[in-house]
């Protein structure tokens, strides 16, 4: 009984591209439907009045390095983006279901790899063509597509049906309808798709029912004497 | 060659509380010297002009189900404090080392334990009296030093430094200098305890000197047309 899963993520985050080398494998090896949503990060941070890693900046720091240790102990190549952040529009709507077809996932391999693994300027046409043009896929008809308003239209409203579905950052992966944040959950991933996901879901409820007895306002120490 | 190891942590966090667990055991088993500093998270998100996981609903939901996840899959009593937000100034002040003196790390042991551990209201100053006399702990003695304003402000300080030197959020882990976020770089704290880790500081150097591209509000599908 494979199940069903769906992959959001945009290409400015390096953990959505160690996900995505590993999603595949974990899907292709149980037969699972795989679904590949490219969204706009920014768009999910204004939505929720949220800031990405990059714009604090120890944490920026904090999250290139992580990524170095991560890839080195995963044996993963690890080469960021020439520019970072790059705008991502182009990438993104190139990787819609609508604008590669059949050839998808191939798309999206070609540019993570090209981008997170090679190191090109994901931001620049030029680089994406070549970089789509190397594996073998037609670049002008993708390009072509990718700048026609119903593909920006596309990308728009698959980021706000992202959003209708909770999703918060980049990577997220659902298994149904079970959200999971994170390129280092992919152990829970592989639980749920097996139908072994340890949740007691009683207690989850119990727990987020319980009351709130402070907001952060209220917890300054500069309002409580 | 034991390292020094610095552990910021706020009792809002149940990562914190995973990231305690095995943090000691680490240290210990290498002769390394702990030094534990409770922070304000609020603080924190203030400083940073950040949202904490419980202020997005569905990450809020999220988190509370990947921390049964964890606490299941690595055998972890886990039993969510009573309230949740609460108010946490009382429990951070009374494991401050100046409260504490050489009793610190029982009292941060038995905080986290009674509130994550075994469910009480982390906010009551009667709950959290009970916790630290069933320890064994002089509850009073801690309380009335607690109170103090110099322990108020202590608590303050302690938040300003962390601030200081990059604390985004909570728990981090320094070794050393080099900063660690999260219960689940473990691994990585260890390899640098053991003077293995695998970071090539001239890449991140590189990489992070890389230039930006673009910025947010560039990178809206609203603003390209």
């Amino acid at each position: 009984m494979p199940g069903r899963v769906d992959f959001y993520f945009d290409y400015i985050s390096g953990y959505a591209y160690f996900a995505w080398l590993r999603l595949q494998e974990i899907c292709d090896r149980r037969g699972a439907e795989l679904g590949v949503h490219p969204v706009l990060f920014a768009g999910l941070l204004d939505h929720w009045g949220q800031l990405g890693p990059a714009e604090i900046p120890p944490k920026r720091e904090w999250a290139y390095k992580d990524a170095f240790r991560v890839a080195h102990l995963h044996g993963i190549e690890l080469s960021c983006p020439k520019y970072h952040p790059f705008n991502p529009l182009l990438a993104l709507r190139l990787s819609l279901p609508e604008v590669g077809g059949a050839e998808q996932r191939r798309v999206v391999a070609a540019i993570f790899r090209a981008g997170w693994g090679q190191g090109i300027d994901l931001g620049s046409r030029d680089e994406l063509a070549g970089a789509l043009d190397r594996e073998g896929l037609d670049s002008r008809a993708l390009i072509e597509r990718a700048s026609a308003p119903a593909a920006k239209e596309a990308l728009r409203q698959g980021t706000e049906r992202a959003v209708g579905r909770g999703v918060f950052g980049v990577p997220t992966t659902f298994v149904g309808d079970e959200l999971f944040w994170g390129s280092d959950r992919m152990d829970h991933v592989e639980l749920a798709l097996d139908g072994r996901d340890p949740l007691d879901h009683a207690r989850v409820r119990e727990a987020l029912a319980r009351p709130r007895a402070a907001d952060r306002r209220k917890a300054r120490p500069a309002g409580d004497g």
